[in-house]
């Protein structure tokens, strides 16, 4: 199996708040939005965010009930400490609950805020001057 | 803030056992593999996997204590029906629990199969006939 992952997809107990929270809070554009069923964002170059109403998650992996989120984070890199801040604070403001503010790293010299959305995705917003992205997508780190 | 995911982050409890899975057993090639701290694989232009420790995992986020990996799923997709059982036998052999043998889904018209990892990270092998990528990364559902 390759080293690819083509969509990542979340048990979502509320898709109305998601749509509020990524659609109409943040201004992200759906690739598909079927209410009470999916949302898909794009978030990489051949890579979705999957959505997927918590019942219907449950039932596709052949889970017996619906699990809340835990033990996985999403992190989207800025370009410095000043826009953690400001994204940390524009998250929170929309509604995700704070769960570290925007400060210095414990791990690989970075600069971090950590959010939880409100279906329990957890967020992090990092500013990482070691880590940089190619021009053929290449991801180094320094 | 931006419609991009640049980590996808796990907490995971057995770094010996998730290098032994993805390095040893499938043959994915890391870009930092730190002994009992992480590992890092690249999975999209841009985008990383992370494996960390799920001790620091927990500290990291500002969590009281380490959570089982819960409510996600991550989708590979492959060129046919066929290639989704072949993919899922061989993640069975390298110790993978079998969460769903590969067959018709249940939503969007795909067939696949899950497993679930050592560490608690559920893959979802799938052929999606309506599912592309373009030449700019662009997804585009048929």
């Amino acid at each position: 199996m390759q080293q690819r992952v083509h969509f990542l997809t979340f048990s979502t107990p509320d898709l109305d708040a998601a749509r509020a929270f990524y659609r109409e809070g943040l201004g992200w554009h759906p690739l598909v939005d079927v209410a009470g069923e999916v949302i898909f964002f794009q978030v990489a170059p051949g890579t979705v965010l999957g959505l997927f109403d918590a019942e219907k998650f449950a039932q596709d992996a052949g889970m017996p009930s619906p699990a809340p989120v835990a033990g996985v984070t999403l992190s989207h890199n800025v370009d410095s400490a000043e826009e953690v801040s400001v994204a940390i604070d524009r998250l929170a403001s929309l509604g995700a609950e704070l769960l570290k503010p925007a400060q210095v790293g414990a791990f690989g010299g970075i600069f971090h805020g950590l959010v939880r959305d409100p279906n329990g995705i957890v967020w992090e917003v990092a500013h990482n001057p070691g880590w940089s992205i190619g021009d053929d997508g290449g991801v180094t780190f320094g």
